[in-house]
């Protein structure tokens, strides 16, 4: 069953449990491609402002794009949107794995989710069919049961899993979406949504071939990329995986400690990826047709018994979970990723919570009494792994710590609420903004929140010193250098427009260790060439660069009409403090200097000076339909 | 004498008769490209708001760019650009030949000629050195003597020369800069501002070669081009010239006729490229390096000797001289464009005025009292060619219509403003808007005036039915359906970003008929690529639209320095009025939809509601220093 490039979008209504097929026309995917770009279309329209993001009139939207299913390196990922009940603002979560190919096998680019049903369920989607069917002996179950409990129930053990853990069942407001019980749509909550719904899963099998405008191209990029990956930084992070870094980030100051205190960790060696490979690595694992290998699988027996099943740590995992709460027990590090995707919840966000509970309690403020006993000292490794169940199962101290650092130190108060490391109520990513300056504007303006995938960190290039850096950049028009460290400019451009290219991944589905404006494997260029060899469209840079802008824009738009302002594109207290030890020592972010080149980012996008797109900024990108809702 | 891409800039001051050389930094060059692009940062720079165009105060740059020199199709062009004396705003016109690629050959990029001579000067440039010499001896003469009069007195033949005719001396607002005594850098009167400088000519001869990053790829576009160029449209171009076209447009109702009151006229067969080819012509003529060979050289004895020396009319030439006036007698056309070439005159605005006075003429404003006996009827072929003599000679009826349709209908007053055909006072082009719908809007927003070459006319295409040039335009992101005849919101958008296109296309002198978005031989992927061989710059289309972009944004920056404003960007009265006869009998601009389609195009473009580039626009687009000159 071959099929083209543009898949179909399925309409399920869990409250009425109506099913339909939707067929939009070439046009449609062209100028939203898949993804979070097709996802906003969706969300804009059926989505009344001011809905209860936990209710049955959110709608949650999961997809893939116009490239998921190309047998080449970096394509398999899935993007979940909803309204996020972490930030009450767009939510937007993407995860790899083999479900996305699998999905758009079966015929689909996307499902469009509304209602709630009355009673647990999954989706049983194959080959252009879908189905609504019971899940009643699934909840409760953690993600490697329903993995096997699917596959026996439905005979086939090809079927790919997409499902929430306990944690989304529970409605834990960093709950994450899971495939393969490794791969998660981790931030803004999108699991907890679904969750809401009663939709414990999405299995799906397809057994169709996407048919390509011209596969020698595609074939002949995937051998360009057999051939170089050797000779690029993703060779590394194969190696080691994305936790390998941690040596040059300590370096640079840039490791975040103790709640965002410090940017180096005394106990970073430990938690180095290389250490990982030496200690608990059993394997390295990959996604669909992919060469990188990036992903762990560790396994342990001691001081935790920790399951392969459930994969191994990313580096923001080693981060959030290792020294942002000053713990250097890769062990324990393991054990607190294994529950996480066990339960189907955001290791960042959860970690984050809980360094952040941590400050609380080295600074008194929380004491045992509020922590069933814990002593929540930084470093207590076993603390931080029982929090991480306790979380899961919104048990005692832990069903406060499920609202998220924010919320929960709004319910506290007794100055806590200074010592959160949020933008629009989501914890910040393992990426230093004081660093890698960029970052705190992007982190500021991001409309899901704090992210650190949604725009190239800070060039460490000058032309003159890395031209092969700086000439991938400047097929993106960015053909100055960029000093480190400052939000000039040239910096908030740079930061704007690689702010587009990113966003035009997620609207594919495009893996941003593989593809992407600098360090990938894969550049711009050959980006362009993947989507023409793919499509046939003859799409240029320009052309892409508009779509993550429509996205983008979209994104703004959901925002503005949920009320989010100017005063929620701001970084906390926290975030403006000087950093302590190594590099960083005593460097912080400039409010002032955040606040001016904040006006220059909305004013360089075409929005006003509140950040609201302007009509001409959206009719230039076919959105007028998007400026009458925003009247 | 190999030199790179980037030639130097010759500062020519000539009050004080002084030379310098400046040598930009590449960063320079990326950014401006060269042309009209660099020309606008001289200009913002050096001219003070509300000088007199005519006056020592205005700066002429006269430009080529970094893609001048390569030996391919369509890249020897130089610009022209100064404050206007027709328009009062920025002026600007190009012109081709072989005058480019020799001054390019001597080293250089650019003139910025400032001051006034006391005494009627030329430059002498011979690879990298520069020289004012007395042209005493020059003035009063026409093109062809001044040619030969350089040649024989620097004894080299192959010296190529820029000058001005008679009428650039006579300060004729439309005069025109000449080189070979063919190619005119026609529009705007940059021919007056050289004239009032008391500069005759530039003389030019460089022994020098460009150095290309990758001449192989200059030569493989080079030898796609020989091998396809005669299934593309510009072979039509080189078989009969520009005029060969003028029966499709006759069908379409588009050929303007009569001071614009129809789109069709009875003697079109006379006037039609092919009619050339079977009569006067004597050969076909090209600029360095083109297989093209769009020029006409021309050669007639009866009712006018018309000399080969000045070449043979272009399709506006037949039009404005021929069409517009109602003449269908091709030898005298022919005698009209000689004596333009001759003195040095724009044949659009010379056949757009004479034109109007016809009409003064025939509706009884204007008497044989008026016009010094001359019998100005449309069709007076005699009396049309007498009145190009008179205005090059600024003598009697002539001297009025030197200063063009509109300042001429100022003095007169009697309502024949009503009859004027002109935007920022300059004429009409041979293009008419009732049928190509796109054209009022971009005749009324440009920022030197109605003008044709701006951006690509309607495209008579939907994507099903003409595949091929819907996916060329695809590539600057124009991916819908675009109907004919309405200025909707997809209209609008096609025709500003096909603007950016040209506009980019006029900051390297790409000659539009070779390179281009849509009919041109060579499409913008292949123009990309062309930049990328001559430079080694790893630009992307995004980047070329964006230096497009940022010229246009310069330019009318120049002219909100100047006072222009909304009330400017508009039509004449005549242009919203319904053509008669033919396929557009009935057909006119509907001013409702005009007005919002230009709000909309300031509002996409960035800019206020009365056209001003907003602060933020500029800071995109890297011209902060511009958004400065707008406080």
């Amino acid at each position: 069953m071959p099929y083209g490039y543009m898949g179909k979008i399925l309409h399920v209504n869990l409250t009425n449990r109506t099913i339909e097929i939707e067929e939009p026309p070439e046009l449609f995917y062209r100028m939203y491609m898949g993804g979070s770009g097709l996802a906003m279309h969706y969300l804009l329209n059926m989505l009344e402002p001011g809905v209860d993001p936990l209710g049955p009139d959110n709608v949650l939207v999961l997809s893939v794009g116009v490239l998921t299913g190309a047998p080449i390196s970096g394509l398999s990922r899935v993007m979940a949107n909803a309204k996020s009940p972490l930030t009450g603002a767009i939510g937007d979560a993407q995860g790899g794995g083999f479900w996305p190919v699998e999905f758009k096998n079966a015929g689909f680019d996307a499902i469009v989710i509304t209602g709630k049903a009355d009673k647990p369920v999954y989706l049983w989607i194959q080959d252009g069919q879908a189905e609504i069917r019971d899940a009643g002996h699934l909840w409760g179950k953690v993600t490697g049961e329903v993995d096997k409990a699917i596959r026996e129930e439905l005979g086939d053990p090809r079927i790919q899993i997409l499902q929430i853990g306990p944690a989304g069942e529970k409605l834990v407001r960093f709950a994450a979406i899971m495939n393969m019980s490794t791969r998660a749509c981790g931030r803004t909550g999108m699991g907890a949504v679904m969750g809401s719904k009663n939709l414990k899963a999405v299995a799906v099998r397809g057994h169709g071939r996407i048919e390509m405008a011209d596969p020698d191209k595609v074939r002949e990029l995937a051998q360009w990329g057999r051939e170089n990956f050797e000779h690029t930084g993703m060779w590394a992070f194969g190696l080691h995986g994305t936790a390998g870094g941690v040596n040059s980030l300590q370096e640079l100051g840039a490791l975040p400690t103790r709640n965002w205190s410090s940017g180096v960790f005394e106990g970073w060696e430990k938690i180095w990826g290389q250490t990982m490979s030496d200690t608990i690595l059993k394997e390295r694992d990959t996604c669909y047709g992919c060469i990188v290998r990036c992903k762990r699988v560790v396994e342990a027996k001691e001081p935790y018994e920790v399951d392969p099943y459930y994969g191994g740590p990313e580096y923001e995992t080693v981060a959030s979970l290792g020294s942002y709460c000053g713990v250097d027990n890769l062990v324990a590090i393991a054990k607190a990723n294994e529950l996480c995707n066990k339960y189907g919840m955001d290791t960042i966000s959860c970690g984050g919570t809980i360094a952040w509970a941590m400050d609380c309690y080295e600074k008194g403020i929380l004491t045992k009494e509020d922590t069933d006993g814990l002593e929540l000292k930084f470093g207590n490794a076993e603390a931080m792994v029982q929090l991480v169940q306790k979380i899961a199962d919104r048990q005692g101290f832990g069903d406060l710590l499920a609202e998220g650092s924010y919320r929960a130190a709004q319910k506290i108060g007794k100055g806590t609420e200074e010592l959160v490391v949020t933008v629009k109520k989501q914890e910040y990513p393992a990426h230093v903004p004081q660093a890698k300056r960029s970052l705190a504007l992007v982190y500021a303006v991001n409309p899901f929140g704090a992210d650190h995938m949604s725009s190239d960190h800070d060039p460490n290039y000058d032309p003159g010193a890395d031209k092969a850096t700086h000439a991938r950049a400047s097929v993106l028009g960015l053909i100055n250098p960029v000093p480190n460290r400052d939000l000039s400019n040239e910096k908030v451009r740079w930061a704007m427009v690689t702010e587009y290219a990113y966003s035009f991944l997620d609207c594919c589905g495009t893996c941003q260790f593989v593809w992407g404006p600098t360090w990938q494997l894969y550049d711009m260029d050959q980006l362009r060439e993947l989507v023409r060899g793919i499509t046939g469209w003859r799409v240029s840079i320009h052309e892409l660069l508009e779509v993550g802008q429509r996205r983008l824009n979209m994104m703004r738009a959901f925002n503005v009409r949920e009320g989010l302002g100017k005063e929620d594109d701001m970084l906390p207290k926290k975030g403006f403090i000087a950093l302590k030890g190594g590099a960083t020592d005593g460097v912080s972010v400039d409010k002032e200097e955040f606040l001016k080149a904040r006006d220059l980012y909305y004013a360089m996008n075409g929005w006003d000076e509140n950040g609201v797109p302007l009509p001409g900024t959206l009719a230039k990108l076919r959105l007028e339909w998007v400026a009458e809702k925003l009247k």
